[in-house]
C-alpha cells in the first residue's frame, strides 16, 4: 500500500470539476461535481445533529433506497440548512438537472452543501452553472476539492493504491474533504467524498466506512461544535475487477487499512487547517478500563478551551490537562494517572514531576504537541486530534456575519 | 425578603478578614478567614471532578464526620491541587494553626484554595500570616471577598434578610464568591461561602444548599472547563433564634428562596466577570419533554464556542444556536422548535423568520443577550447563564503560565 498523488479522481473511472457560480462574496469556486463513469455502490455517514440540512436529508434517503450512485454535486457558500420544504425542493431540483444533463437517473445523484445556515439556496445561479460544471469534468480532483472549501486555507486530498493479497488486483482509493470550523467529534462539521474502484459487497463497504470514520473524522475537534451538514460519502465503481470482497478476508483488511489511512489524512488536514490553528495537538489516552471511557477522557481534553489556550501560549500546563481529564466524574484516578507532553512525564503518582524551568523551556514550542494520558486502569486506548484556540479563531468567528 | 448591603458578615455573629501573605506575584490580597462566634452547622457542595484538590478532600471529610464548623480559611494564588500527601498535610497544618490561634478545634476549621495547580503550597508564608489574619477579623466582609479573587475583576458579595412567616423571626443570609475562568456547569470552578443565622435541621440545610446550587452555580458556564477546587459552604450559626425549621414549612420555603436568590446573585456575578466577558447571555430552554433534556440543550448552547463568538461579534446567528441545540442527537425537532433573541423570533416552523437587516440591526448590541429556545415537546424548562468568547479570554488563558 502506498500513497500516490491526486485525490478523488485517482481511482479508475472518476472525473470531477469545480467552478464559480456566484454563491460566495469572495467570488471563489463554490460548486463541485464528482462523477463516476460506471454505477458506484455508495455508503454514507451523516451528521447526528437533530437539525439536518436539506441535502443531508435527501442524500440519506436516496442511499437508503438505492446504494448505487453516479454523481455527487456539492456547493459551498450556502448550507441549505433550516430552509424547510423549499430547501428540500431546491436540493431535488438541482440533482434532477445534474441527472438530466449527465443522462443518468435523479436517484443516482447525491448532494451536499456547506456554508451559511438559514438562507434560501440561490438555485438559479447553481442551475445556470450546471452545464459548465459538467463540461469541465476532467481527471483532475483539485478543482472540486477547491470548490468545497469555506474557511479552509488549503485543499485537502489524498490517495492510496495497493495490491490486494488474495485477488492480486490493484485497487485505488482517493478522497477529498473540507473543514475547518465547527469541528467536533461524532461528525466533525465537514464534508468528504471518498472514491474507489474496489469490488466489494455493499454491506462490507458500509461497515468499512463506519469503522474508518470512527477512528478519523469522529476523533477530531476544533471547537466542540457539531454541524447540520456533515457527511462522508464512499463510492466504489468496481472497475478494478478484483475478485469480489465478500468476507472479512485479507483483501477486506487491506482495503479497510487504506480507507482508514485516507480518512485519517483528511481528518488530520482538517485539524491542521482548523480556524486560527497554530498547533496540531494529538491526545492519546492509554490503559483505560473501557474504550468508551478512553474516548470520553480524550474528548474532554480535546474540547477544553483551557488546554487549547495553554497550547496556543506554549505553556506545558499539565494541571489543565488533568483537570479536563477528570471532569464530570470521568472515572480516572489521579493517584495512578500519568500525564506526558511531547514525551516528557509531567505528572505521576499523584504528584508533578520535578522539572526545572530550563527542562520545560521550549517543550511546547513545536507545532506538533503530543499529550499522553496513561490511566493505568486497563488496556483500552483512544486518540483524538485537535487544534489550539487562538486570537484568530475569535476573529474568524466573531466577524463572520449572518 | 429584601436585599441588604454587605456579604458574609451580614448575618449576626460572623466576622471575616482578608490580607496579603505573599502567594501572588501581583502582591494582591490572598488569604481570607470567615469566623463564626458560635458553632455553625455547615453544609458543603464540592467539585465532581475526579481530580480533587487537598483542601476539597479535607473539608469534605471533616463535614462528613461533623457538620459543626467555626471557621473557613481560604487562600488564593495556589490551588494546593495535585500536591499529593504533602498537600493534605499542608492543609491540615494550616487549619490546625488557625484552630489553635482561635482557640477552637482543628475539626471545626474548613479550608479552600484557588490558583495554580501542582505547586506546593507555600505553607510558611501562610502560617506566618495567620496571627495577622485573626487580629484583623472584623464585621466587614469585603476584605475576605477580595482575598479570594484570582482573575476576578470585582468582588462578589450579596445579602438578604426576611421575616420568617411561621416563627416571625428575622433571618439574614450573606455570601461571597469568586470566579472567573474555568467555569462550567456541575460545579463551575468557583468558591463560595454563604453564612446565615437561621435555626434549621442539618438535613434540611444540606438539601436547601444542594437545591440552590443546582439552579445557580450549576447553571453557569464560562468556558466549559471544570475545576479541581470548586466548593460552596453554607454555615448557619442559629443566632436568629427562630423557631427551628424541622419540616418543609413556609419558613423553610422562604429560607430556600433567599438562598437561591443569593446563590443566583453570586453565580450571575461570576458570569458577568467571566474571563474576557463583554456580554451576559441568558439561555432559556422551554417546553421540553424532560428536565434533563432541557438542561442538556441549554448547556450545549451555553458551551458552544460558535454561539459565544457570535455574541461577541453581535451577530444574531440563530443558525449556530439551533445547531448547538440539536447536536449529539439531543432529541429536539427542528420543525417545531422556535428560537428568539432578545424577544425577536428568528426561527419557527422549520424556517427563519423574514427579517430585514434593519430589523435585526442592533439586536445584539446590548450587553444582555436573552436566547430563548422553545422546543414545543413538553412542559419542562431550564436556564443557563454564560458569557461571550472574546480576544481577551484568549489573552488571559494563553498568557497565564504555569
Amino acid at each position: 500500500m502506498k500513497r500516490i498523488s491526486g485525490g478523488i479522481t485517482a481511482p479508475r473511472g472518476y472525473k470531477s470539476s469545480g467552478i464559480k457560480c456566484g454563491l460566495k462574496k469572495s467570488n471563489n469556486k463554490d460548486l463541485a461535481l464528482v462523477f463516476s463513469e460506471k454505477k458506484a455502490q455508495t455508503a454514507g455517514v451523516f451528521t447526528s445533529n437533530e437539525v439536518k440540512a436539506a441535502p443531508v436529508i435527501l442524500s440519506q434517503s436516496r442511499l437508503q433506497q438505492n446504494p448505487d450512485a453516479r454523481a455527487v454535486v456539492i456547493n459551498s457558500g450556502n448550507a441549505n440548512a433550516c430552509t424547510g420544504q423549499q430547501g428540500l425542493d431546491d436540493a431535488r431540483d438541482i440533482t434532477a438537472l445534474v441527472a438530466e444533463e449527465l443522462d443518468i437517473l435523479p436517484e443516482e445523484v447525491l448532494t451536499a452543501s456547506t456554508g451559511i445556515i438559514g438562507k434560501p439556496l440561490p438555485v438559479d445561479k447553481i442551475k445556470a452553472a450546471v452545464p459548465k460544471l459538467i463540461s469541465e469534468l476532467s481527471f483532475s480532483g483539485k478543482q472540486a476539492a477547491e470548490a468545497i472549501m469555506t474557511t479552509d486555507t488549503f485543499i485537502k486530498e489524498t490517495a492510496y493504491n495497493a495490491e490486494l493479497p488474495v485477488s492480486g488486483s490493484e485497487v485505488t482509493l482517493g478522497g477529498m474533504a473540507k473543514g475547518s470550523g465547527m469541528i467536533c467529534p461524532d461528525m466533525a462539521t465537514m464534508l468528504s467524498v471518498l472514491t474507489s474502484d474496489v469490488v466489494i459487497e455493499q454491506e462490507l463497504l458500509c461497515e468499512a466506512l463506519q469503522e474508518a470514520v470512527d477512528v478519523s473524522f469522529n476523533r477530531i475537534s476544533v471547537d466542540g461544535d457539531q454541524s447540520t451538514n456533515d457527511c462522508v460519502f464512499l463510492m466504489s465503481n468496481q472497475l478494478s475487477n478484483n475478485q469480489p470482497i465478500q468476507t472479512k478476508n485479507e483483501d477486506y483488511k487491506l482495503f479497510c487499512k487504506m480507507l482508514k489511512k485516507a480518512a485519517s489524512d483528511l481528518a488530520r488536514d482538517i485539524v491542521a487547517d482548523g480556524e486560527g490553528a497554530t498547533k496540531f495537538i494529538t491526545i492519546q489516552v492509554k490503559k483505560s478500563p473501557t474504550p468508551g471511557q478512553a474516548r470520553r477522557v480524550a474528548r474532554q481534553v480535546a474540547n477544553s478551551n483551557l488546554v487549547k489556550t495553554a497550547c496556543f501560549g506554549s505553556d506545558p500546563n499539565w494541571g489543565r490537562i488533568l483537570a479536563a481529564a477528570g471532569a464530570g466524574a470521568s472515572g480516572i484516578d489521579p493517584q495512578i494517572t500519568e500525564v506526558s507532553i511531547n514525551g516528557v512525564k509531567l505528572f505521576a503518582h499523584g504528584l508533578p514531576a520535578k522539572k526545572s524551568r530550563g527542562e520545560l523551556g521550549g517543550l511546547m514550542d513545536a507545532e506538533d504537541i503530543d499529550i499522553e494520558i496513561i490511566l493505568n486502569q486497563g488496556s483500552h486506548s483512544a486518540e483524538y486530534w485537535t487544534s489550539d484556540l487562538s486570537y484568530k479563531y475569535i476573529e474568524i468567528n466573531a466577524e463572520y456575519h449572518t
